[in-house]
């Protein structure tokens, strides 16, 4: 079986990523790139690093007619007026965008401050991490893959949360964030003399991936997160800072085995916390290129908190690879399938 | 009045900077600059940005005699032997190390894990933030300059503390710090291929600055802050978020005037809030070689929760800087003597 | 005396860091900075450094009716329009951008494919390095600073090629650019993700300030130059690698002459040579904010080759310190005034 | 088939790139790895981006005493005395050390200042760079890998060489490097604070990749390579500008021709230069991880001279990617098994 799949919206960073894993698939052949920019250019004129790997070259957005596997990477507010079309088109659609994350047309208008287009369909759509909604993604018709901050803080915290131990059912948040989360497009604040070096905290004090941990995390009673997010000096990279306080007292061994319950037999998740050495934490420049999501945690001595501190490449686990991982699972392949690259060190 | 001062412990990055903001202050004569290590070296050879400023030769520890001000600029632990002996020979002395930061010596050996040697000197030493203790500072003999991480959380604190808004007496701090607070010595952890690119949460649940900082904010019932520090990219600066949940409800306008109350007269303090630019909150990277501390604060408009912001450079506002500022108040002369750069952009 | 000075074009990195100079500046009033795109603004809107310390608003660039000294930093190409009116409105006029730099009209329309429309100031405008020109300078009525590689590789090889010493009259010129040195606006290859961390050969086999170079260095015979620049991963600063081939055998120390016999007395050319330590030849980050170019040199022990390396701050000794320096000197004020920022270690 | 590999000294930056792209190659058991110093320890604990792919630990050198390939990762100078008993307890033996790469006896002893203790094998080993010495290289019993600059000079050079294109039989080599080459052992130059943003000469007249340079290129009568190297501000990654002077004059087409001629069939040569884009000419940023070595050039139209620029990853390419390369050519097997990845963009 070889599964025909197209990219909408393939000139952007997480088009390319998509596709550079696309290409490594043995069972997967990229049939169509789309970019209405780009249209008639090769791939590898925007992508680089896929030079020497493909003769692909964009097409109109409009040119998909059919495929196995829709991906759409266009930007956010673009998916909701073309999923009933890209639904019937592909037998399978998996949309990068923030359209069909958040269940309730409500939570979408009061955070996106405008109405779904597509409402109808938000009941539908699987919200896409596989460590919490493995068997949904699996008969799924319409995946939503996960915010990449939002990424990293629900697979930090759904344990404790589904295990009733947040005090207050309270987190805050605060995560560390590099430049290439905010796309291709330049902008002042992306100019490098002024980006380079920053410790900028562009959300202070909310941010729409705000929305969808509270939404992941509302196992009992609905849950508050305090969230706060920094751009700081990297390209690739998140890392997560989530700070809870502990509903019972719990020692570092009991949390570990709430963390090794949850997620021991999960391939792309990693529990990191060690005595000694330099990484006894997650730390995200160890992950670049990979589908993992490193968790790891300190336990305050002083007070009842708990640090938990999560790493992902926003670029993969946090957008490109966890839609593979979908597709995979989606169609019953091995889940680890063209995601196993281990991460560089030094790097 | 020409100022005869030492600094013994010259060859760290904290003697060096207190050196070059020496060279430059036009009250004062460097007389000594000492290092075991270094002893009979040219200063330029340790610090080459002090080429062709000065001639000046490191000596050893004991040649320093007298002087009208001494600064200690040696690792912690070195300065409460030698306490005793720097009061004999200098009619002032400002202390950059840890030793004489914490009041209570009981709160020093629960920290440090070992019992102070000079505990009784400890009630005369003034904490050497200027915002905080003017006054006593004027008219002390022994001043002991503050940590720069705490340095940069209590001036963001302090307000809110003392007017009791905070909820709880309760406070979470994170901090990014460059790798120049870590010292001169290289170690595994400080290698450039390890370090370059971390987020590294070195200091997850706790470190020694948080002494102070529950030191200085217990302006009413014991204060508790919740501390974690991350190694990030930079090599100067500190960015520190604190996050305080309000105890009466206050919008930011009242807010501002809080700190407009407490700072608004002061030489180094900036209150950063701006509507729009790149540079709304306090940016270390702006205050490399300043002697600034900038504070900001974000209202989280889906909470109590208020998110102060506040930047310095740990080598001059937390360290080499401040104690400048506390010698010229100690002799009379303007403070903000020889601590008026102001700071590139972009860098 | 005080100067009245006003800045055309002071929105921009180069206006930004003069004004910045000029606001130290004891013997300087700031009495009109222009911008048209930010008039009616603050200046720290933009210049976010300059809180604090100024109160000053962008104007519109025709309101500037007089001043002792003006200082142009609109782009390339705005300068050649107005000078005339410049130097009816203004006693001294010093021009920041390339339109003045080169003497011969032909080079000029060589180099910037279009013809010049002031020709006749050209053989007038002085070359703004002081260590060539000091005398002419002081005379002068109107100054072009140098570009800010020139500058680096001009103070660098001047006294080989004044002697005589380069081989074939011929040198190669390889730098390593920072980003501010493209100016504030952001384009696509400015964006932080794709201008981190390159090492990009942008002007593999040269670039408009070869003109400069080799303008400068025709001492004797028609000089050669080879040169080739490349954007590496820094913001501020400029390191130039120049290989000189020598016209005949000299060892270190009678090159070391060479360079005493015209820079020993030159209060911002430091010969940076040193036998051990990190800092044995010139290094740009030390040099950021400062007003120097250092100079150093390495004698390739295989053959007649001479590495000559140089560093400089682009925007400081680079642009707007190297302007400052002329208007000392053009007013016959102590040449060093307002730029004696030794720089920072570490940085 | 599966071969037996061990690798001797795996626990430094070239042992773990290597034991990572072996852990993924579908032929190869890793049946050894050793370190005197982490002997008892995983693997994973010295090099993180290894956890939970394998649970391996090191073990004593002395340890191995047989296999299909033994790679040797020690230090320069401790494989010429282990190689006779390597050659022994292993059919094939890559040695990533610079022991083995050069092949006069006499050019070693005056780069490395010490007489070389296994000089009868020099001329049995084969210089480990596919592109030049793809025969011999599958009949080899012994192959020295390339040093990291070397190999980025080399392949850019060849060409040229072989064609008798350079002028006077000379070049000018100025390589920019990353921390990562210099091994993990941290010292006062690699400490973060010092290392960070440098743009440092560390080899401005002669390195010891020079006399590889000078054996490889001496197609016809002896070479000479000027060679200057920089540590700059990266990680991983070398990009290498060549400078020739044409022998006859060549246009751009021409020259592209003979590249093609020589690297048109090789799967790890991609020949980079493009007229529009941000990636024109080869950048070692898109390469981490990658076996490419990127080759591209530019014509100076203002003189004879031809600008080469090459990049690659110091440990991959440069490295561990070299001597899998080799291993796959030395046992019958598809060269690019293992070494498929694409690297990533941005990054």
């Amino acid at each position: 079986m070889t599964l025909d799949v197209a990219i909408v919206g393939a000139s952007g960073y997480t088009g390319g990523e998509l596709l550079r894993l696309l290409l490594g698939h043995p069972d997967v052949r990229v049939a169509k790139v789309t970019s209405n920019q780009f249209a008639g250019d090769r791939v590898a004129s925007v992508h680089p690093n896929l030079r020497k790997l493909t003769d692909l070259k964009f097409t109109q957005h409009e040119s998909v007619e059919s495929a196995d596997v829709l991906f759409n990477c266009s930007p956010h507010g673009a998916a909701m007026d073309k999923m009933e079309t890209y639904l019937k088109r592909a037998a399978k659609v998996i949309d990068l965008s923030a359209d069909f994350r958040l269940r309730d047309p409500a939570v979408y208008e009061r955070w996106y401050s405008s109405k779904h287009r597509a409402a109808p369909l938000l009941s539908e759509a699987v919200y896409g991490i596989p460590e919490l909604h493995r068997e949904a993604i699996r008969g799924a018709r319409l995946v939503a893959t996960a915010g990449c901050i939002a990424t990293s803080a629900i697979v930090a915290l759904y344990p404790l949360f589904k295990e009733g131990l947040a005090r207050g059912n309270e987190v805050l948040v605060d995560s560390k964030v590099g430049s290439s989360a905010s796309g291709r497009s330049s902008e002042p604040g992306s100019h490098h003399p002024e980006r380079s070096g920053v410790v900028r905290p562009y959300a202070p004090a909310g941010h729409r991936h705000q929305a969808e941990i509270e939404q992941e995390l509302s196992m009992r009673a609905p849950a508050r997160v305090h969230f706060t997010a920094h751009a700081i000096e990297l390209v690739r990279g998140i890392s997560t800072t989530s700070h809870v306080f502990l509903a019972k007292s719990l020692d570092e061994k009991e949390i570990w085995k709430v963390y090794r319950a949850h997620y021991g037999e999960e391939p792309f998740v990693r529990i990191v916390k060690e005595r000694s050495g330099l990484y006894r934490l997650p730390e995200p420049k160890l992950l670049a290129g990979t589908n993992y999501v490193d968790v790891g945690f300190a336990r305050d001595p002083h007070s009842e908190r708990l640090v938990v501190v999560s790493a992902l490449d926003n670029l993969v686990k946090g957008s490109g690879g966890q839609a593979v991982q979908c597709m995979n699972l989606m169609h019953g392949l091995d889940e680890t399938t063209a995601l196993t690259f281990p991460g560089l060190h030094p790097s």
